[in-house]
Parts: C-alpha cells; structure tokens; sequence
C-alpha cells in the first residue's frame, strides 16, 4: 500500500478549510486548546453566545426580575419558540416541534400518542439495534398502551412493514444508527409504514444539525431529538418532539402536565389540551437549559442544512482517505458510500477501548461503544480538515505503538 | 377597631429580625433594591452561589473538559447526589431521593409506580382542589395504569379511605394547599392510607424547605416536588422524586429510560432497573438547571427544618397581626392556627387580580390566584419581618386607595 506523509495531507486539509463554506463558523465556539473534538455527536462544543447568555438569565432575567420574567422576557413562549428553531434544522415549518422534557420521556409520549392515533393495531415496530433508550421506551409505551413491540433492522424495515400491514401502528427508527454511523432513508421506511396506513416515528438525535433532515418534506408523523449532540445546547439540554400538522388537532400525549392544558391559569381541574404543539408541553421547563439551548442555536445563524451537509461529508470523507494515504487498516463500521453515511465514522478494533484511552492521550476525544467501535463524530460547524488529518495521524501512530508493545511483550517472553 | 402606626410595627418588626436565628441567611441571597419579594412560593430567589457555579459548569466543565466531566466532575452521579441533598429537607435518609424530570413527570412514576406495587386495587384516590397538574397527572395516570380516580378534599380523606377499605391503591395528596396555604397532616393521612394497606403520595411543592417534611418518620411512601420555590433551584428547575427504601426494590416505575438502567453503558437490548433510587432515572437530565438547583441548596447549609419552620411561622403570624393592627379586614384563606398553615397567607378580595397588580406598582411582589386570592408566601431564608409589615401596609394603602377611587366614581356617577 502506498502511504503518503502526513505533512503533505495536512497541508491538503488545511487548503480545504481555506475554502470551505462553513470555515467561519468554528470562530462561534469556545474549544480547549490542543484538542481534537470528535465527540460533538455525544456532547457538543460550547457556542459562544452561550455564556453571556446564561449569565443574563441566571443574573438579571432570575436574580433581578424575579417571576416577572415569565411574562417579560416570555419565558412561557420559550419550548415553542426554541421548538420552532430547532424545526428550521429539521425541516418543519413553525407549530410543530416543542422543546420540552428528555428524549426518552417524549419517545414514550410519541409512541403513546401514535398508538391513540392508530387504534385498533397492535404492533410497533422497532430496531434491534437502536440506542438502548429507544428500546426500552418503545417497551415502556408498548407495555402501556397494549401494543406488541417487533423487531426489524432498518435494512429488513420494508419487508417487516408489508407483512405487518393492517396490524402495524407505528414503525419507529433513528435516522442515523449511534453505532456504526450508517443513515437510513428515512423518506423511504415513512413511505413504507404509510403504505400499509401505520405512522412513522423518527429518532434525529444523531443526525439534527449535521445534515439535511426532512421531516414535513418527507411526510414523517412524528420525531424526537436531543438538545446536547449537533445542537450544541449543552449537558443534559432539553430535548424535543415534532408532531406533524395534520395530527396535531387529534395527537392525545399521554403526560397531560399543566402547561400543555388550553388555559394552564385558569386552574380548572379536567384536562383539555391546548391547540397545536403546546399541548406536548408538560411541566415547567428547565430555563437555564432550555434557554442556553436557545443561545447555541444562534451558531446555525445564516447556515442552511446542505451546507451542513456537504461539510460533513467532505469531514468524513477527508477522515476516511487519510486513513487509507497512511495505511491504517481498520474495519470501517460506517459505510463508504455518501448517501449512507452519517456524520460519524466508526472503526471496528478488537482493542477499541484501549484505542480510544491512547487517543485521548494525544488530545483526540472521540468515544469507546460495546463492543469494538471507535466512534468518531465530525461536527460541521467546528471541526476542521486538519482535525480530520489530525485524528488520523494520531489513529496511525496509536495503532503502531499497541503493535510495538505487542512485539515487544512477545520478545520478551520469548527470553524469559 | 384599634389601629397601631405602621412605624410602631416596623420598630417591633426590626427588633425581631435583629434577634431571629436565620437572620444570617438573607445574606446568601441576591435581592433587587426596593422589592419585597414574596413569591418565593412560586419562584425562589437567587442565592448567591448559583450564578459563579453555573459559570463554571458551562465554562470549564463543559467548555473546556466536555465530555470529560462526566466521569471528572461526576455529572452521571448529579441526580442522587442532589436527591440527597434534598432529601435532608424533606427527612429523607439518603438513598431514597433523586432529582430527574419535571413535578408531573415524577407524579406519573409515583402513582403508576404504586399501582403496581398494589396490584389488584383499583381506585386512586386524590383531592378536588389540588394543583391542576396533580389532577392532571392523577387522570393521565390512572388512564394507562387502569386505576379509577375518587375524589375527597384532605378534610374529607380519613371517612373516604375507610369507605375504600382495600380497593384503595394509593392515596395522592399535597402537604400544603397551593392556594389557601392550608396543612394538612402528612403523618394521619398516611397512616389513615395504610390503615387499609394502601400507599400515600405526597406533593411537597409548597412545603419542602420552609418546614419540617418528615417523610421517613412519617412512613410516607411515595413523594415529589419541585426544586424552584423555597429550595430556590431556578426557574424550572428539575424536580425530585422519594420513593421509601422499603418499597425500592419492587419499584416498577413506567419511564424506563437508559440513565435508570442497572448498566447504562453495557447497550442491553432489555431493561433491567438498577439498584435502588437510581431506577427513577429516565434520561439526560439538564446540568446547568441540575448543578444551579445543587449550588442553591447551599444556602440551608447549618439551618434546621425546626429552624425554618420557627421563621416560617414567625413571618407569617407577623403579616396577619399587622394586617389586624392596621386595620385591613380581609377574609383569610389560610388557617389562623399554626398547626394548621403553611408558608404562605392568602387573603380574598372580589378583584384580588387588581389588588396584586397595585401591590406589585408598591414594590410588593405576590400573586393572584383563581378566582379571589391574593396569594403571599414567606420563604424563611430571606424574608424579614419588617418586609411582612411593610406588605401589609402596603396592603392597606392598596384597598385604602381602592376604596377612594371607588368613592370617587360613585360620586362623579351621581354629579353626571
């Protein structure tokens, strides 16, 4: 295999993010000297509209202006008018996504609310292979609102769909598997599930932000997604949930907290949900979250999501012939082809969580998954080409120094 | 009626601060100038703590280490390490408390939770004026869980348990009456509830961290509450959730996200809860609102529940003996008895709406509530004795002037 110097590659990355469209946009984020950032998909960078941003909510929005704030700086508002810009990345127009609660609480209420949808049919139908969460959610509302819980890879989705038929309620999927990386055609498997007259439901978490999502575009029911990942909202930022239009007038979400009645102040003591979205909302949101999350998104300003797109492709596929130019020769778990890839690329190695420690070392943070994934993510607003060439460089050096340690150990044994 | 100057009371008022034993504690609190701020039942102020703890949360622990602090700042262990830091308000030996999701969330893992602890009991019993989320909850609740909902006020409960006898699953009921401020005993009504070999809930909301909850002692079962009224967590900030250590190990609560799975990171395709209070876990809880509601627990560092509710009581019978030595005579939702009031005393007045309005143009900051209740809450951390007189003179001038500008248009009525 020919190999070419890194220097020579990085010199190539570093011409590609001279002119890359996004290349402004990783001056928006605070990113620790001497770091390589390949977890955005796990925990996003901080933007840098976000500390101000906080300060003003916790000092003078709280400290100052005590509950007034709720009315004059319509803290009320905030899970629907955070929801509506999360739903410019998504693809929804406005009134259809809310921010509100955690992934899994809205997967329950998604799931619940498809089957109310959907009633008379029995079966939901799931990935094997989802984020454990998706799973045990799915089992959770399954449990509750009497439905069976099936199982079909994305890959076998369409022929599970059509011998479901009559009995299917809802098929629910991740746009983008958090393992191997690999996308699924999520116009598709909803094309599918409406085909025999079940409701789609979809899991953005790892792909909002990175790409181009297309939920009213691709007729999706229902969606839910993280705050933390691609979003940049923070630890632990408030999640969301897309309802499409056309279900909002009938979508009964099982939590009926307070804030998603009509008239939440009249105190009146039967539920009746509220128009539109609101209606998902259930408690009182978290504000520092849910309005640092609000902060963040400011990153995306002027950013549409074929940029996004093309600038993670080029990230990923800059990743990918690096490796090969220095002749790493891992297992990629993520697939080659663009249209299947994700934002990530994932490496199988049989020592993977020792790989991840070593990178680490060498200040490249990406994540260790069960069983043999590295798992890197390449976030289009802030990583860069050299970070690419970078990581890769570390890959190489890394997987030589385990192979040196390991002639080394066996040598050794071998005078002993 | 003899009335005594509103200087006179304000000398007496001073004295008692001067000599009160949490005098100290106000200290730890940001105050705007010129407010008298009693809305802490509805909001809590902001302790001095938060605003350099959150900054540091957002600036070094997620802007510089990222996904780092998870494991070296210990985020994965912030939920039941605040749980127990709230749980000594409540009397809550550690272990049995976490803080995760919103109020309502933790009312649909609490009662489901007991009705699957009592299986084979059919009814959920619960009060007609309790806050609208609970009803609401209690509905949404008992709907999936197949429970049916009876309703008796807290007065009423004793007669209404024994008449259930053993179709009663749980008993769900808040400590103090969100509108009259009313107590009711937590201990009787538990006991009452297991009399018949039912469970009781409890709804701390507007009693955690202005008296003495003790839930242990009390052998309550199940309890949840809010973390941003008198804990001063925040706005929105996440809630808590007790379930008693006895019942912990069969506790089957229906949100079963991966954060309470007994190995989160192992990516097991069936749920298996983990030990103890952590199976209340659901999903990524929001940090910044989590670790500011950690940081403002500080300010009970050293306080005694006894302690609070002395202050508590003391702030309180001091606005209703100014009211009466002022001569303001309005009617009184909230038990003249100590035994019987709660942190808070509400009057009603036919335009309570208009009286809150006036009050707050006097710097005097309180709420309305449905349909005739002025509603004032005395958080015994920060509120003194001389802003309980100033509100009530306050109060008077605001009906004095209500009264003139009533006579005025009657007598402008009578010259047209």
């Amino acid at each position: 295999m020919t190999t070419t110097s890194a220097e020579d590659l990085l010199g190539l990355a570093a011409e590609l993010d001279a002119h890359a469209p996004l290349a402004g946009t990783r001056d928006r984020f605070v990113l620790p000297e001497g770091i390589v950032y390949l977890d955005g998909n796990s925990l996003g960078a901080l933007p840098k509209a976000v500390p101000p941003a906080v300060a003003d909510v916790v000092e003078h929005q709280w400290g100052q202006r005590l509950i007034r704030s709720w009315n004059e700086v319509d803290w009320w508002g905030a899970q629907t008018r955070v929801g509506d810009a999360v739903g410019r990345l998504v693809g929804a127009a406005p009134g259809q996504v809310v921010v509100t609660d955690s992934t899994s609480v809205n997967l329950f209420k998604a799931i619940v609310g498809a089957a109310r949808l959907r009633p008379g049919r029995s079966v939901l139908l799931t990935d094997p292979d989802s984020f454990p969460t998706d799973l045990f959610m799915a089992q959770a509302a399954a449990r509750m609102a009497g439905l069976e819980v099936r199982l079909a890879t994305p890959a076998e989705s369409a022929g599970a769909i059509r011998a479901l038929g009559p009995s299917l309620a809802v098929a629910a999927y991740s746009q983008v598997d958090y393992r191997t990386g690999e996308k699924w055609d999520l116009a598709a498997l909803t094309e599918a599930a409406h085909g025999v007259g079940a409701l789609a439901c979809w899991d953005l978490c790892h792909s909002a932000g990175a790409m181009v999502v297309d939920l009213d575009a691709s007729g999706a029911d229902l969606a839910v997604g993280c705050g933390y990942k691609y979003l940049n909202g923070g630890p632990g930022a408030p999640a969301y949930l897309y309802v499409a239009a056309r279900h909002l007038g009938d979508f009964d979400q099982p939590l009926t907290g307070w804030q998603g009645h009509a008239r939440p102040f009249a105190m009146e003591t039967t539920y009746e949900p509220a128009p539109g979205i609101t209606r998902a909302r259930v408690g009182t949101p978290p504000l520092l979250s849910l309005l640092g999350l609000e902060a963040a998104l400011t990153a995306y300003d002027g950013v549409t999501a074929e940029q996004l797109r093309a600038q993670s492709l080029s990230l990923t596929g800059t990743f990918l012939e690096a490796l090969g130019a220095l002749g790493v020769d891992l297992p990629p778990a993520t697939p080659r082809q663009e249209e299947r890839r994700g934002s990530q690329v994932s490496l199988r190695h049989p020592e993977a969580f020792a790989v991840v420690q070593a990178l680490i070392a060498r200040g490249v943070i990406g994540d260790f998954r069960e069983p043999d994934i590295v798992r890197l993510g390449f976030a289009p607003l802030y990583v860069t080409h050299v970070d690419a060439v970078t990581a890769a460089t570390a890959l190489r050096d890394v997987l030589a120094g385990r192979k040196h340690e390991r002639d080394e150990f066996r040598s050794r044994g071998a005078v002993t």
